[in-house]
């Protein structure tokens, strides 16, 4: 790997097979060095669950005959592979680090439970600037196509740029054909929430058990929101944090009656 | 159970056998009527997951003969039990959600990571007052005496003034004899992050593999911190929030060449 190419360190949720990461790479090895730690099965809704109880496995593997990058396939969440990857495979810290293209929707609340914005955020948290993209599409014959000039442009302005400190970027796609979309568009979290609806079922041996659905509500008719933006057909970024200090509820939380 | 009494959602990641949660339970019997869903094992460093590919399974169990309160044992992880507990198994929404008491500190860049503090989060995102408690003692044996006044007197001022819109509490309980804390700091969240240490093995088979280990380096020297406050034997209180939208950045993200 070159010296003065900026080294890139790749990951997702969905899992080292999935179409998504392979659309990202292929955008990524325009750009630098590419480095993949993915895990080696589908990790979606993991949110920023670590492997403490059990043993992490990383191997080399070999997805693509005479590709330029590297890839390594692990056994552990999204930021298991960041963390291994920073500190076991990579030998200096990468310059970027990418995670998805996600097969669904991370805009709104759904920053929250996101393997895909976890391992960017824990990027984040070891001062390498960092990026999740998701599209919003579920299929696994998803069209990642359309999304690559923007996963480029955004990923090459954080290269050119670097970012704030303590900000990573949260970066949606609408499904849309590239001449449907209308640009892109700094947005704000979207004040949606889930509202859960469990379907019950009994199982062949008369056991009950739930399957978790749901239905997400959007609160918030603002038209600075991720959610605005997607609806209107602009690719969202949200600048996101991981300092969750909520600054200003602390006068009025100095105001109990605790002391 | 009355209807003048406040309802109290209880859960944690430690799992529902774990004594932690029963401290926890032992004080809200105190303040109100308590309805107890928790994991059915341990859950640590689950963050904010949840299970999607999936069955749950959710039983009433009886932990203690004659015990004013309900319980629910859950397999899945401590959002899921939330989520299930306020969409099938409670009559009514609850005027508070608990999760803990933690065997190990919540405080800091922790957050991020942390089931039991997921678990409050998730109660947030639904309109909850909730609140996460943690004791900076990893051990099964921890004695969560001195924290149980605390707890209350959080716990009692939330049900009284409740919590400003989408800001949930995370409360870490320094390892202390009861006169040794100096009392409560409303805190902002430390600057921290973890260096993480892998250490690899080989198993029986010859194949390598991994522990996660690492180290947590606070670079905060902040005196308004959840480090300093813990450090110097003080309960520390931090504000959390859910919009993760960095809004000082988006000036210069607006400044960036992507139109």
């Amino acid at each position: 790997m070159s010296e003065n190419r900026p080294l890139i360190l790749v990951t997702n949720d969905d899992g080292i097979n999935a179409p998504g990461i392979r659309a990202l790479i292929e955008v990524m090895n325009t750009l630098g060095d590419v480095m993949v730690v993915a895990p080696d099965s589908p990790q979606s809704g993991m949110g920023h669950a670590i492997t403490i109880n059990d043993t992490l496995y990383c191997n080399s593997i070999n997805v693509i005959k005479d590709a330029p990058h590297k890839e390594y396939s692990c056994s552990g969440t999204p930021v298991d592979c960041v963390k291994i990857a920073v500190n076991e495979i990579l030998k200096r810290k990468p310059d970027l680090c990418v995670s998805g293209i996600n097969h669904g929707s991370n805009s709104s609340i759904n920053v929250i439970y996101s393997g895909t914005m976890s391992a960017a955020v824990e990027a984040g948290t070891q001062g390498i600037p960092s990026i999740g993209f998701s599209l919003l599409d579920y299929s696994l014959e998803a069209d990642f196509g359309p999304s690559k000039k923007f996963v480029k442009a955004i990923a090459q302005q954080t290269l050119k740029n670097g970012l704030p400190k303590g900000v990573v970027l949260n970066v949606n796609i609408p499904k849309l054909n590239a001449s449907e979309i209308n640009g892109i568009k700094i947005c704000r979290q979207a004040n949606a929430h889930w509202e859960e609806k469990f379907d019950k079922r009994t199982n062949p041996v008369g056991r009950d058990y739930y399957w978790l659905s749901g239905e997400f509500v959007n609160d918030d008719e603002g038209e600075d929101t991720d959610e605005w933006a997607l609806r209107n057909g602009y690719v969202s970024v949200v600048p996101v944090q991981f300092d969750l200090t909520a600054y200003r509820a602390m006068d009025e939380l100095n105001s109990w009656e605790l002391k």
